[in-house]
């Protein structure tokens, strides 16, 4: 066997550096200074206009069952740590204030989705579990958002299971996706955990297992209310329909003939065949339901071609975000307290300007037009700014600084919310309805082009001035003590 | 709070619809039927010429195990399932016949990797889990395989649990690469739960914390023998690495100075003016880590540029298979017991040939030349062939038969092991350094124009005449009775 310790913590599911360097903070004595991170991405998914933050519900469970068990410190032992470290992890708990935006909001590159503070060994491990999290749960509902775009009212159900990237992919996608807006999932454990509605009906095993379409369909219809019969076993239009039509026949008010389904094959014609065929017999409210490989690329050309399709499954291409399988958001340090007790902002330079971080502890706005209920951008200032005080905001693009304009007659709506208090949980976590109902909110604030699939107009994440002079007076402090620096080592 | 039911079981990781079939079984008494299904792929990721099969222990783990908790029967009652079928799937258990290749099995597309067989309601609710495990973890020990075959004899770390597909991705994941010979992880949790050597130093926060790589770098050495300093915080070569040699001379013995780690900029150029300095200042064994988006590509890029790199940390490309994020496992129904007790093959009619499926239960063989201990190719058979008692076998393309070789002087190696007899395990599951070594051995056996990363030869995967003539058989059979039933639906 395999097994070297028993998976019963998951406190250790972080990098090897965030424990060494929390072990160099602990024997300077330097553990329980303040640290602040943020959490951001510096690029929106798939070329969309907005991305859907989720993750933050995993999150709290994370923090609020940080603990390292027997065996995670049982293992670090046989690492080589030592007991007194070992003695003080064993009793490491999060007691640190975690503010989030909530599940469901509407967010952009380069603005702040989450911020940790607390004593700098926590948040020093937490930084890879966060990230594990909010990376892809973010990136799923994006890219479900993105297809229910182009689904519209129809029917989006989430089939990815088996090409998840492993268990937890299936279930925490599927959650991401029925955030976004699907309707179900065929995953039967997601449906037990989160309460979503599954869906589901049978295989082509089954025709396979009676041997014919016929047996197959009339013996799903004796035991099952609701048929949805799959019609491409053998040959969809030739055998598969009129399989179907002839058990919905037989079978009349004995069943539910909610439709078929097709998989494979061409589903533009194929649908529009089996959609005659359906109306001809009588089954005029009878949905097809497709699947095979489908994205909002493919979903929209079938549309345009005048599919005549209902129902949308959607498996691999949203799962695993096939087009783009990884978020790159990062966990960066913004401020730490000082040896005499204060905090000092802290900044990493990149030769990248969109790589800069900006430092300091912020808040995020949204500026919202009184006049026309959209959406003029989002507006990060620093920690004491209070633009909802304010009749006139300049908001600036943060690396093309000459893009600015001025906002008057605005609402600014605070995005981010205290999640943890010093280690208390003070959130109530929303359902998944109100969460569902949250992010419908947030779409309707944004203008439509901001929501097209292709080639979406950018959206304004700007800095206030007292942030962004507060980022240049950091880089010129910085860049002040790399000289000194170098001029020292050449003495 | 969202929790509907507990996530004490994961059973119910299957679709919806597999539990409707078993339903239909059920309650037609059919239940017991004995059913064989195969996973096979039908196209190499990336296009590589082999993949590395992986999976195999999570899913011997999955099926001891196997068993509907209490609140996966409430959760389904809810749903509507009647009380008699779930006392039935209250006492279900895996009872069946399972056999496989062995993890790190160098395996090809159209071949059984997994051949599972037992009462068909049982193997029917195993598909999805057993495809979810198989998909992951063979697509990303694949990726590995490749990227090892251009890291060559150098050390190949896996970075990736951030930008990994939710948490159990990141452990899988880094099993599979370890599998296919990486060295390390940087994920703790997985050093602990499988013995893989972990590995790490510190990140940019570290710098940033102390507000100089001199403070960093030396705080890190008074901690830590072994050290590897991160050096590109600020600027790689006016900083970063003269402080990282100021550090190495001034602590001399008291460290182990491992080298220094660059994780952005030109890598090529950046490590080769580092190997000067570090050289020109005495320290010729440093070591130089690269990291940063790094795969098969960028590698072979960058050596062919002469980039003074010793070791790669390797995150996004390879956690995701960001190339290919999905292996098309499926799962095929190919024989199942008729009411006479007897065994009928079945099949998968499609109009794309790479589809239609191979009926019947069947042997995989590897036929190795004795001349030259290369293999020839794999040979399918049916289960009852015996090739190795052949003094002559002819191989020939499943889809393009005009394409055939005679082999004479082979050995005819098995691939397939029994691993769950009736139910009982029976297979002894080898350490993770038996499976690196295996995969070595197998990777030996194949000649260099298969393991080419780009534009390989095709392998040979073929089919005897037997099972060759059972598939045409199969097919003008289904042709025979879609015509019938077409007749009789018409008359």
């Amino acid at each position: 066997m395999n097994k070297h310790f028993n998976d019963d913590s998951i406190a250790l599911h972080t990098d090897l550096y965030q424990i060494n360097m929390a072990e160099i903070y602990w024997r300077e004595g330097l553990h329980n200074r303040r640290a602040v991170f943020e959490v951001n991405f510096r690029k929106l998914p798939f070329g969309n206009g907005y991305a859907v933050y989720a993750g933050l519900e995993r999150i709290i469970h994370f923090l609020e069952n940080f603990s390292f068990s027997e065996t995670d410190i049982a293992y670090l032992k046989e690492e080589g740590y030592k007991e007194d470290f070992l003695n003080y992890l064993k009793e490491l708990r999060f007691t640190g204030t975690l503010r989030s935006m909530k599940e469901g909001e509407v967010v952009f590159a380069n603005e702040p989705l989450l911020r940790i503070e607390g004593p700098i060994c926590e948040v020093v491990l937490l930084e890879t579990p966060i990230l594990n999290i909010i990376n892809y749960q973010t990136l799923i509902a994006t890219k479900a958002s993105r297809i229910k775009q182009v689904v519209g009212d129809q029917t989006a159900m989430e089939f990815g299971t088996r090409r998840a990237q492993e268990m937890d992919a299936a279930i925490w996608g599927t959650r991401a996706a029925y955030i976004a807006g699907f309707d179900s999932t065929s995953n039967v454990r997601a449906g037990k955990l989160f309460g979503i509605p599954i869906s589901g009906t049978h295989a082509h095993s089954l025709v396979q297992a009676y041997r014919d379409e016929y047996q197959a369909f009339k013996h799903y219809a004796s035991t099952h209310k609701d048929c949805v019969f799959l019609v491409d076993t053998y040959d969809t239009l030739k055998s598969g329909v009129p399989n179907a039509i002839r058990v919905a026949k037989e079978e009349g008010d004995n069943i539910n003939f909610i439709g078929i389904r097709l998989d494979s094959g061409d589903l533009s014609y194929l649908s529009k065949e089996a959609r005659k065929m359906l109306d001809e017999a009588g089954f005029k409210d009878a949905k097809i339901v497709a699947s095979n490989d489908l994205d909002e690329h493919t979903i929209i050309n079938l549309k345009s071609q005048g599919a005549k399709i209902d129902s949308w499954g959607i498996g691999t291409k949203l799962i695993t975000a096939y087009d783009q399988p990884a978020l790159g958001a990062v966990y960066k340090l913004v401020s730490i307290e000082d040896k005499n007790g204060d905090m000092v902002d802290t900044i990493k330079i990149s030769g990248n300007p969109e790589k800069v971080s900006t430092p300091g502890l912020k808040r995020v706005y949204r500026i919202i037009n009184k006049n026309s209920q959209k959406s003029e951008g989002d507006y990060i200032t620093l920690e004491h700014e209070e633009p909802q005080n304010e009749k006139r905001i300049k908001m600036f693009h943060p690396v093309h600084t000459f893009i600015s304009k001025f906002v008057t007659n605005f609402e600014a709506r605070e995005l981010q919310y205290t999640i943890f208090d010093h280690g208390k949980l003070v959130y109530e976590i929303p359902t998944l309805q109100e969460i569902r109902a949250f992010l419908n909110e947030n779409l309707e604030l944004l203008w439509d082009e901001y929501k097209r699939s292709t080639m979406p107009e950018e959206y304004p994440v700007d800095l206030s001035q007292e942030c962004w002079n507060n980022k240049m007076k950091r880089i010129e402090e910085v860049k002040e003590n790399i000289e000194d620096m170098i001029g020292k080592m050449n003495n």
